[in-house]
């Protein structure tokens, strides 16, 4: 077991650079074994590490014994080794590679972490992609079973992408909120009132009482800009920030690969956008869904089915999957936001959406205590438990908007994918709070 | 009320970007009213936004009515103002302003958002330094009423210049780790089972069963591990990161202006820092606390008292406010912690200090199932509870070390504050959940 006892000077490369310029250097690696096939006097191995792969080969001869061919051949998969080998070019590329065009000739090979022989799912039934299983009757892993055994599941190439773009994308956004001059803060997880009120609130033990976790840090975020921050965003497990919309193109070359490699196990059409944006009223949005058939009312809401017809109406009418629904009614919209002033059936609020479904909603939110106390009565919300937020307005507040995103649902629908389970790393629902 | 009815094209100008280039322009200013004065036909107000601040002067003549200057002196402390404006440059500096060579002579203005006219706290009072109260008896405000009434505390500048410094130095953590390849990962908040136990476990009402609020990623960050993210990090509202070490001298450059503000209140000795890195083991520390006639076991635990003893020797004797004490005892950290392999009374841990306090424990985590399973047993750890991350040192581990920072208390000890609250923007404690 490593202990750092002492410091080896293995300079260990990453499999990502084993590439022809390396070629006859004897190097080090460490890495996982993907797969391993032993044939007469030889072993092939399949070498891993996160997305990258690469060929190597133990052959019994000057540097390898028979002992040594059989020892590796018996290293369970998964199992993480240190290798020491020399590079050699190949003359056929390897096409089941990442590292196509170069192959390890072992010298030396140590366990530094073995796995148990059985392994709870196959990494290669884990990436197939859906449907090919029954064809040619090959396994595929039922998405229950991937997230039981999640941290097996995220070594799939196909999680490592979703989740190195989605590390990506969070950054893109802060990069560029925090160059337009935003605050990044951290709001209170625990709260003494279930503000926002709604079915699924989750009360705390608290010392000697009791609280409630915090669902959204809508309303710190408000009591910020009342505190001067002018322009501020958060990121937590549930929803965000502010949301710029230009990162899109830099998401397609940045992360290409990544969009690749997730498309090969689940195919989808390339994320289409306009510039600048379409922006359309509730009420076109309304007047579309009537045209194809669908009853309802000026003031309703729209139901998820709806919201996905209307995104696939939008798609055919315009070629986009991504479009801004503006001036929600205002019976539909949460309490602090603000009337539209021209129709007071209305509001200055907004949804953003990809693919058809909700990314981000967002909205004017009212500055003024008196008419957020007019509209949280309307609501039926108890004043006492938002006191400290509505005594926020009494001392000067600026207007301002924000909105919520939920970083995991751009990752799914950017992607084309149709579960945010695959797009959150350790999900939880009513049903599961494991891993 | 600002309802967003229509597009006004006034372009508002930032009070910071009042410099004399601007002299003689015509402008549009949107801040608050910090002082106001009215003395005979002239009213002397004090425009706000943020940490910047800047003179205008309302006189009764060719643009303003003797009634505007009434109207300019009524509008209460702390509203919200628009204000068209002359900028003009002045004779003498304004030294009791951040932008001295300016003032503005207003030919309009509109109230945005009135503020009530009795202030829960005097912003001038919340920022003068400790101890001036009493001598010249000027007020200061306790610490209870800056914080029942946060949103105005967080108003004045030693605040704003806080949590701008506090959002720079996440970011530049942040920047650092994703250069060196870090994977930003979002941890589930709520779990099964307590597993890291403690006292101050928060249960949590989960539909219909019970579940815990996490106390920290730290198992979800070796999990990740596990699952070949290689090097992973997550920012929440209690811990964070692995801990690289060389953000000092960049926050010093880039955020003087902060540093010297909150000094101005708050003074402390400027922070100072060894490279490479003082790093001490922990049998010197105790060694030096002996010295100096403290009583403790070799295997004892520095208490918070010892902890600040050490620093102020350390201090003494090195002159840093930063050192690392490497080689914990193994008794006194968690189970996940690697033991020391050439001394099994020790570990291979470490934790950071600043000033005396502790900022990050870190340490090699031990990767093995079967050594992680007798440690646990050896802490009393119901094995059942933390079945899920031992399962994930099952299928080959990467041997690993990592770390927890917390963020509010680096701005703390860094500035020279003396209590967290300060640098948390809302803070909980036992008796606090509001606001």
């Amino acid at each position: 077991m490593v202990q750092s006892q002492q410091k080896l000077d293995r300079v260990l490369v990453r499999v990502e650079e084993l590439t022809p310029e390396k070629a006859d250097q004897l190097i080090w690696v460490r890495a996982r074994i993907h797969t391993s096939r032993a044939k007469g006097k030889q072993c092939f191995v399949v070498l891993r590490q996160q997305q990258f792969n690469v060929q190597a080969l133990v052959a019994v001869g000057d540097r390898a014994s028979k002992q040594m061919v059989k020892f590796a051949a018996n290293i369970t998969k998964e199992s993480i080794v240190d290798v020491e080998a020399v590079v050699r070019t190949v003359e056929q590329k390897i096409e089941s590679c990442s590292q196509q065009d170069v192959e390890l000739h072992i010298e030396r090979i140590f366990v530094i972490s073995q796995a148990e022989p059985r392994l709870p799912l196959q990494l290669e039934d884990a990436v197939r992609p859906e449907g090919e299983g029954d064809e040619e009757a090959r396994a595929t892993v039922n998405q229950d079973t991937k997230l039981d055994n999640r941290v097996i599941d995220l070594r799939t190439t196909t999680s490592q992408a979703i989740f190195r773009l989605q590390s990506g994308v969070c950054q893109l956004f802060r990069d560029t909120l925090i160059k337009k001059g935003f605050v990044e803060i951290q709001t209170p997880k625990i709260i003494s009132a279930a503000s926002e009120g709604g079915a699924n609130v989750f009360t705390v033990s608290y010392f000697k009482t009791s609280a409630y976790l915090a669902q959204s840090p809508q309303l710190y975020k408000q009591m910020c800009i009342c505190a001067d921050f002018d322009k501020v965003f958060c990121v937590g497990p549930a929803e965000g920030w502010k949301a710029p919309h230009c990162f899109y193109a830099d998401t397609q070359n940045s992360f290409q690969t990544e969009i690749q490699t997730v498309n090969k196990q689940y195919p989808s059409e390339p994320f289409k956008f306009l510039e600048p944006t379409l922006r359309l009223e509730y009420t076109e949005g309304v007047a579309m869904l009537r045209a194809a058939g669908v009853e309802m009312g000026d003031e309703e809401d729209l139901s998820t089915p709806n919201e996905k017809l209307l995104g696939r109406l939008v798609k055919e009418k315009y070629d986009t999957d991504f479009y801004v629904l503006d001036k929600y009614p205002l019976a539909v919209r949460p309490f602090y936001t603000m009337p539209d002033p021209s129709n007071p059936k209305y509001s200055n609020s907004y949804d953003m959406f990809m693919r058809g479904e909700e990314i981000l909603s967002g909205a004017q939110r009212v500055h003024d205590a008196q008419l957020l106390t007019e509209r949280a009565l309307h609501h039926s919300i108890d004043l006492e438990k938002i006191k400290a937020y509505i005594d926020s307005f009494r001392y000067g507040a600026p207007p301002h908007a924000g909105g919520g995103i939920g970083l995991e649902r751009v990752t799914m629908l950017y992607l084309g994918l149709h579960n945010v389970r695959q797009t959150s790393m350790f999900p939880r629902d009513p049903k599961r709070l494991t891993p």
